[in-house]
């Protein structure tokens, strides 16, 4: 069956079993999304560049959350979300190579830039943080999604449900399935899928959209598909 | 008051009685914002290169619709919508320069490519089509919106609501709340402000995304912003 056949896609798979890494799991992107992950009852391993900090972050959201080194945490996952900023992107994942191997690596780095009339996409060289991840990372099997997510909603434990569309983009139907069914996870959220990695850049971009949005109606602006 | 302050954006402007233009209006989309703008009482003037042709997709829409060629089109209104395909739209607008001098214009152009694995973005040398037409109508009030509406619920007249939302995007504030204002005037949308021309590139280049939802969803997307 081809993607153009399925009237109506396939159950998600079960995911629950399954550890999921976070680098860069110490900023609040990441801890936001270990937050959340975790009370969906998701094992999760934060990862830092030393396992002090991932632990002592790991501490601070409790729910089982364990912390190590991002090789560790890599080591230890099933599935790693890549939350680093953009500009210790390459570096980091160019270090885990190995580690990631066989892995199924979710990027949802964003990269902008921001001056006085506020933020703008920058255009990396492989296209977009993912296919840069795809490029460093020949072995894993790359995805990209949450990157539309409010760090602030994420870390504000007296907000039960964000209501929001996570788009999962990758060229692996089983990856891009079991990161739909992570999102999913969270109350509130479904994972869509949304294209092939050579369509990321604007999906990464339209975070700068976002943040125009909020600043105009003091939001915390997410998406939502609709017709889906 | 800048855009910081406003916690509460005021009230949208009033935009019944502009005369809205639609350059390309023989195509899907430009068709179907006609039909759309029209069925909200607007008054709209669907251009064409032929008046000929303008007016023969006039009289098929009716509701007092209005056919003229390109520059006609651009003399009678207050709002023109450029719906015209990528391939077009330099030479369009750069001929319309003196037409369009003084009016608000709404670029809703999505440069893609299109293969086998789907649809992907181009880069227009000018970022983006909204860019691009900037450069070419430097006399003009350019803004964008209008990307992500499906032409096949737009020309569904069996359908009174398309519940999504209307990016709008530009550099003068008040352009684009014309334009919020424009596409509020059609049951189900949201005119929502979402940032500079420098941001319109992946707005555009959404489509590619929604596409590839569509064909895996088997559906019409569109886009909504939450909190908002």
């Amino acid at each position: 069956m081809t993607t153009h056949d399925s009237v109506t896609p396939p159950a998600l798979p079960d995911v629950s079993g399954l550890v999921v890494g976070v680098l860069g799991g110490t900023g609040d992107q990441g801890r936001g999304l270990a937050l959340r992950l975790a009370k969906a009852g998701q094992q999760v391993v934060i990862g830092s560049r030393t396992a002090e900090r991932a632990e002592a972050a790991a501490a601070e959201i409790g729910l089982g959350v364990r912390g190590a080194d991002n090789a560790d945490c890599a080591r230890q996952s099933d599935i790693v979300i890549v939350a680093v900023p953009w500009d210790g992107h390459a570096a980091t994942l160019s270090a885990l190579r190995e580690e990631l191997a066989g892995k199924i690596v979710v990027d949802c780095v964003n990269p902008l830039g921001f001056d006085k009339q506020g933020a703008y996409a920058l255009k990396p060289e492989e296209g977009s943080a993912a296919q840069q991840a795809a490029a460093l990372l020949p072995d894993s099997r790359v995805t990209a999604a949450f990157h539309h997510l409010s760090a602030v909603l994420l870390q504000d434990e007296s907000i039960e449900r964000i209501d929001t569309d996570v788009l999962v983009l990758g060229e692996d139907r089983e990856a891009t399935e079991l990161v739909q069914a992570l999102a999913a996870r969270i109350p509130g959220m479904r994972g869509i899928f949304a294209g092939r990695l050579r369509n990321a850049h604007q999906v990464e971009s339209l975070v700068a959209n976002l943040i125009s949005v909020n600043r105009r109606y003091k939001a915390h602006a997410g998406i939502r598909i609709t017709d889906v």
